[in-house]
């Protein structure tokens, strides 16, 4: 039984839900950017340090009591409308639960940039991380969730050292829009239309490439991997792949589905949240 | 319960799986043809009156008693390695079903032909038909699913005549072999590997068009359709999407799964093949 906070949280998705179009125009992802961080956003609390970088850009939250452990935060938004300031609520979540210090990468999106900017800088993120902390602890959310993979299969491409464990929210791993779940869950999903049009960032989202979708990486001597979704997401099928390709090849790989709860659920505030993130942050310890 | 038959053509099957690869070469393609024609096709009954054509290229099948009803037969094989003789008895078990004539179209295949030929080639055929008789019932297995639907999807975006009805047996519905089952039921699957690259026979498999990959489609329109196919097949998605697509569409479709079956089952001499044309054949007359 869903909590009385995820009912209304369902209304509100289905209100962001009748807002979408399938051709989102560059004037829109700006203001749909520049919305979120000021409706969304919430003030650094006291315990957390905010220290803002320009190279990697974004913000590296201080909370934790060594240079041990970091968690590498890659907000989604569909390569567009995503901010960083409107994930400090999940990212806080999850530090808070974990001990670890938080950088939560701004990498380049669409209209500003394309791809591979974004690969570029959530890499060259992970390369700072290095230097300075001696785990690395990803946590990524839809587009998010699909530079997290990205990412892992370049450092695993070019033989550099992994992170330790990965957490994918609601991944997205392929750029083509045509898994069953984007049409058959497309009445239910409260957020997202399902079965449109790639999305801006990628000038060949159809491209055979892992880098671009995930859905064709080789997950052999892949880091353990936590995947959670919403059972009415159009996005489904997309876990269900990543979580098959990772048993086939032997990865340590938990698949969590929520059921009755939808694309990345864990941007509101209720119970449900609370439970997912334990059960996260319990993983990436 | 599967027959004894049943499991006899699921060894069979598993037997052409194991020499199956995800790089057929042109001399492979033809091979199989060739052999297909010698090992598979059977001698012309007494009962049906067999007619070449060059153009269209085919075999036509006399067996009705006028020229009201035709049945329009298009075989599969990945648009390579499938042949009109080796699916000679397929087509008898229907029509002798349904007292139609019938057109097992030869259309152009890879390596000696490039999309869109097959298109072509069955849209001559189909307007050839439709100058001898006054109703064209279409039936498409595997490959030759996709040229019913896209050959349709055709006449519809021209505003010519539909055929009346179209029974499609496991179905193809997009070129890019990424859905679910592609990879869930690899296992399971007794004669296709299942995630492959796409054939051949298209330069562009990842383009948005449907006439290469009728997902793509827009079946408002779309003539009533019959779709068949086997529960441990890894296209299983692909008849699950369109089915989705019709029904949306408000198109008169039924979906048959076959439990425990396979790929085209029915080109195995089996009572559930008996029992597939049975309902085939019912849903054409």
């Amino acid at each position: 039984m869903l909590s009385k906070q995820a009912k209304e949280a369902i209304k509100i998705a289905q209100s962001i839900k009748t807002q979408q179009s399938d051709d989102l125009t560059p004037e829109q992802a700006v203001f749909l950017r520049k919305d979120a961080d000021k409706n969304n956003s919430i003030p650094i609390p006291s315990d957390i340090k905010l220290e803002s970088l320009d190279d990697p850009k974004g913000e590296l939250y201080h909370y934790g009591t060594s240079n041990e452990n970091v968690l590498l935060f890659i907000h989604g938004g569909a390569y567009a409308t995503g901010s960083v300031k409107s994930r400090r609520n999940l990212c806080f979540g999850l530090i808070k639960r974990l001990g670890y210090d938080a950088f939560s990468v701004d990498y380049r999106q669409w209209p500003e940039a394309k791809h591979p900017a974004a690969q570029e800088d959530v890499m060259n993120a992970y390369k700072f991380l290095k230097k300075r902390y001696k785990h690395i602890f990803i946590f990524g959310e839809s587009a998010g969730a699909t530079l997290a993979l990205t990412l892992t299969l370049q450092l695993k491409a070019e033989g550099l050292s992994l992170p330790d464990k990965i957490a994918v929210f609601s991944p997205v791993i392929t750029q083509i829009n045509i898994l069953p779940s984007e049409y058959l869950l497309q009445e239910r999903d409260p957020m997202l239309l399902g079965a449109g049009a790639p999305v801006p960032y990628f000038d060949e989202p159809y491209k055979k490439d892992p880098l671009i979708s995930p859905i064709y990486g080789d997950y052999k001597g892949f880091p353990p991997l936590m995947i959670n979704c919403g059972s009415e997401e159009v996005k489904y099928d997309d876990s269900k792949i990543l979580n098959f390709l990772c048993q086939k090849n032997n990865v340590d790989v938990t698949w969590t589905v929520w059921q009755d709860l939808f694309h990345v659920f864990v941007l509101f505030d209720m119970p449900e949240t609370d439970q997912a993130l334990n059960q996260i942050a319990r993983f990436l310890k």
